[in-house]
């Protein structure tokens, strides 16, 4: 039986509630006029650490017992990931041990630590990550929270959607990103419960096409290649997302690094918002895809923020050009 | 006797009310938590045009007979004013003519063109752009709408701290940034009017420093040198502004390219907003005085989001540094 229930993702809303934001919907009459749809964006950029993962991240904390909350959590990520569970130690006042490859941007280990976070840095590899891991939970005893893989953290994710049709009863189509498939999971489950019959697609860069090809065969998956500056969309699905995303998603889109950049420009420019690439990719899908959504009422998730600044000079270089 | 009276400015409010955004004002948690001051930013960068300038420019033009409503307005500008009047002219559909210097990014004429204004290109100096004005305005009629140095112009623009004030009653002070002096005029009429005794400072890069020396000598006094990435507060004060902010601002604050810089990071890094440089030249002032702010509630007028994001590499360039 599925433990992510219609009523669990409602408790999930309440439990988090105190320690989360409920993000704005926002909407750009510019956009709308050149696309011919009609977006909202549920802007998970203003979230608590700037990105949705908070919702999972503090929920499945918060299934812990005491005994377990006393011994900590612990994680593997460069990512948002890594600081919700940070976040979730310092609010909650509990230890929060975060593994880290060292190819980690130091302002990722510095916000992390910024919130009172171990940082255990180990070999920028999937083996080393989980091997480090390993080892800090049989030092310390503390429950390893997965970024995607856990249903309490797919969970917490389902309640962004749940808020979102609260704001847009309305909407036609939703669109959030896949990278593990825990946000789109949750976003699956929460049309499935709160609204049947809302078409619900997924985001994914073409550098990193795993969840497409994952869907077509029924098993998980690996990208051909991976090269993508949605950084936050390499992984591949697990088992458990998979199985979700395969019964109630309407199709997963593909979207190139050009469409993402120029995605992210017109975000920047027009809706004057920070959003990081791997956050744009559903939004760019929509726009390359006008025959699904063109006069439709379309969701995006907007999942995150936290983008490195210094990057904007290799993706929007001068281009020095006079022309009026 | 003044023009620009409390009723003036409460009759401009609601003149332009249809026309514009009534913005949000924005705190941020981690932004108070280092500076130790509890700010509130009124985002005019998500105002229409990405701007504060339309306030002026719109309640301007609606102050205009039918006949002179006919041969349309006129003004010069590469800035926000230029979209200002292109816009107003779409809504009211009426002529605008815009003389930009032939240094204008394209970006900045393909907006103005883009709402169906007049853009007429020159050589970019002050004394083409006043010539060309003159032509303009002889051969079509249309009635020249000056950036700052217009009473109807510092009414409209007046009308952002009214708002602001009434959604943030408390504010012990508020700081606007300063160029012509449009803004921080508006600033501190409505702060006169609406809040006796609130604060009113202005905030002025040390590479445009006029208004600072105006105020000392009383007259409009040129900058010593004119080098600033707040492209927006190059201009020198009128005798005008001059007056009403001699009268009464509390101070002008001058910082480094280096400070707004920091400031524009914070914004970007914290608040996940689009703002341009000299939008962030108060906030930048505010941090940099921590002695006047310390423990207050301080608004900031975030005036514009208007940003060519290709300038971003220059100004936060990769460090290339791993630390861990």
């Amino acid at each position: 039986m599925r433990k992510i229930t219609k009523e669990a993702i409602e408790q999930a809303e309440q439990i988090i509630k105190p320690y989360i934001h409920r993000t704005p919907v926002m909407t750009n009459k510019s956009i709308n006029e050149l696309s011919g749809i009609d977006f909202y964006f549920k802007c998970e950029n203003f979230q608590k650490i700037g990105a949705f993962k908070i919702r999972g991240g503090m929920h499945a904390t918060l299934q812990l017992t005491p005994e377990q909350l006393l011994n900590g959590v612990a994680t593997h990520s460069s990512g948002n990931h890594a600081q919700a569970l940070a976040y979730a130690g310092k609010i909650l006042g509990i230890k929060a041990y975060i593994v880290m490859p060292k190819s980690s941007p130091q302002v990722k280990v510095d916000a992390v630590r910024g919130y009172g976070a171990d940082v255990i840095i180990c070999e920028a590899n999937q083996i080393a990550r989980e091997e480090t891991l390993k080892q800090v939970v049989e030092k310390t005893g503390a429950t390893f929270i997965h970024p995607f893989d856990n249903d309490d953290v797919i969970t917490g994710q389902a309640t962004c959607l749940k808020e979102f049709l609260e704001e847009v009863p309305a909407l036609d189509a939703v669109l959030a990103p896949v990278g593990g498939g825990g946000m789109l999971s949750g976003t699956c489950l929460a049309a499935h419960y709160f609204k049947p019959g809302l078409k619900v697609y997924g985001g994914e860069p073409e550098g990193a096409a795993d969840a497409v090809l994952s869907i077509k065969s029924g098993k998980v998956e690996k990208a051909p290649f991976i090269n993508t500056i949605a950084d936050g969309l390499m992984t591949t699905l697990s088992e458990r997302t998979l199985a979700i995303i395969k019964e109630h998603v309407t199709d997963i889109l593909l979207v190139s690094d050009e469409e993402i950049k120029a995605a992210l420009r017109l975000i920047y420019e027009r809706m004057k918002i920070i959003v990081e690439p791997s956050c744009v990719v559903p939004f760019a899908a929509a726009l390359k895809n006008p025959a699904l959504f063109k006069g439709k009422k379309v969701g995006i998730i907007l999942s995150g923020g936290n983008v490195d600044i210094t990057k904007f000079g290799d993706w929007f270089p001068p281009t020095g050009l006079t022309i009026h």
